[in-house]
């Protein structure tokens, strides 16, 4: 890695140790894979207990956001600062070879640490939860009924600038010891994804609607 | 739920708060969510420090049972009987709605409790690998090369009997205020799948090997 890439800091607890050629530190990287997804899970602990929820999330520069109820427990928790650990996995392929052993996945996956706060004022949350909606669907939190001051209490908003961050990546075909190819088991790449299906649009659509407004003319049919 | 169809306990630590007739507790809602997986995330703390790891896995009955090298230090810290929580998450659609409360997601996800150890019984770990495989290709064990003693003693092998689980189902279409369906905002259900693509055969394939033997028929062509 060029040392004028930006890259996150590496100490005990983002380093790989296993498969270290497969790990990439740098902004650019992990950043990408974060936003290919919607979808996290979230480690935190209380009383010792280890706990692991799936959230949507979002990010914006170098800090992840998620969302819920003002009332969740995953959130009370993560208010006081704890430290967290975001997980995000794209899972690509599976890798058959003719040995057990060398049966793989293919994958790209993030796993972020920090500390998460709650964001309090109440301009900076809607400030937020426009970004997440417009992050997704871009110009539609324009089209949308605003959010009523109740509903912003309700909600509560986490962020989590990112501490440290590691990404690991393997894209490679099967792969054999030189004698097991004398082995015949069918050997192949499976790939994996994930697809868009088509839209069910809301039986009590307005007859005004505009699917193009919004954003969302870019997700599927 | 009728009190003779098999459930696991609820306490504070599995118990939903929120939305909580989306929750289900029953061993036949947990295990066909966790069936229907092949990757979960496991959250498991290191000097207070919370982890979240991408991982294969498969189960057996009420365990949860995962692999990989004998030096990873997250198989090294789950060693011990310490509690671990395994997340398995389908992410099913995306819901619009006309006001940015109520979208929301269409899922399901189980949260799995308990303490993992060490399979070390090397009869046992060759069993549990051969299980691994043919849980995902039935039979495919078979026609492979088998472990060599010293495949198995890198590999280890985590279980984990599920002390506690709950499992968490969203399965519904858009739906507003009253007063919202005067908004002309464009409302749907975004359906999302996760696709088998198209086998990329392995250059290398030997000339006798059959694509029916070992479970891969089934999957896509
Ligand atoms: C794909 C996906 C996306 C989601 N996106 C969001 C989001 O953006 N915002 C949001 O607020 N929530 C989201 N959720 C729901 C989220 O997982 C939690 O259920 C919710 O945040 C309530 O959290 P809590 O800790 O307060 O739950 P509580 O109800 O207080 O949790 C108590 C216990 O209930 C059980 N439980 C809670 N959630 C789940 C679950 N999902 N699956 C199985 N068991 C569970 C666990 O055992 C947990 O320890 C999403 C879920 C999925 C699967
Ligand atoms: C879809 C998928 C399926 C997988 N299936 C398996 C499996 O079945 N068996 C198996 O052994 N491994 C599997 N892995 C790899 C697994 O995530 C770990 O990388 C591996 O187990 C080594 O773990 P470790 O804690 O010993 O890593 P170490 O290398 O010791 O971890 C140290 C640090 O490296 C970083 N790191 C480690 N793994 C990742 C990662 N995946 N993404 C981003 N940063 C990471 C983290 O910051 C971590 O704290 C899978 C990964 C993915 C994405
Ligand atoms: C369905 C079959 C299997 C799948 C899908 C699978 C998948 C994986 C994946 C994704 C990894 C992580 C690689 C990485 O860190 O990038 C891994 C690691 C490992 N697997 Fe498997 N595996 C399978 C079967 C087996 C079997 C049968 C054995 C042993 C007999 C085995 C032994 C190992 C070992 C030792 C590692 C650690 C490698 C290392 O870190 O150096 N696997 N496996
Ligand atoms: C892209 C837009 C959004 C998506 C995809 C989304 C998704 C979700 C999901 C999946 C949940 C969990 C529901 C459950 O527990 O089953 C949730 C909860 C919640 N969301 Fe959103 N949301 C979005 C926008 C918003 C906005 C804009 C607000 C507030 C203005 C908001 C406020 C809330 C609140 C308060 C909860 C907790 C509900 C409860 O537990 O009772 N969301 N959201």
């Amino acid at each position: 890695m060029d040392s004028q890439t930006p890259a996150y800091p590496v100490t005990y607890r983002n380093r790989l140790r296993r498969r270290h050629d497969r790990g990439h530190y740098d902004h650019a990287t992990v950043h990408a894979i974060l936003d290919a997804a919607m979808l996290c899970h979230v480690a935190y602990v209380i009383d010792g207990q280890p706990y692991c929820t799936p959230t949507g999330f979002w990010r914006e520069g170098g800090t992840l956001l998620w969302h819920g109820s003002s009332a969740s427990r995953m959130l009370r928790a993560q208010a006081d600062g704890v430290p967290v650990c975001v997980t995000v996995t794209h899972m690509d392929a599976i890798v058959l070879a003719r040995c057990g052993f060398n049966h793989s996945i293919n994958y790209r996956s993030v796993m972020a640490y920090g500390r998460a706060r709650l964001v309090t004022d109440p301009a900076a949350k809607l400030r937020a939860m426009d970004g997440f909606i417009n992050r997704f669907f871009p110009g539609r939190s324009a089209v949308l009924r605003a959010p009523s001051a109740q509903e912003i209490k309700a909600t509560s908003v986490v962020e989590m600038p990112i501490d440290q961050a590691s990404a690991k990546i393997r894209d490679l075909p099967p792969h054999d010891d030189e004698d097991d190819y004398a082995v015949p088991a069918w050997t192949a790449l499976i790939p994996l994804r994930t697809v868009v299906g088509e839209a069910e649009p809301d039986p009590r659509q307005h007859p005004d609607a505009d699917r193009a407004a919004g954003g969302i003319a870019a997700y599927r049919a």
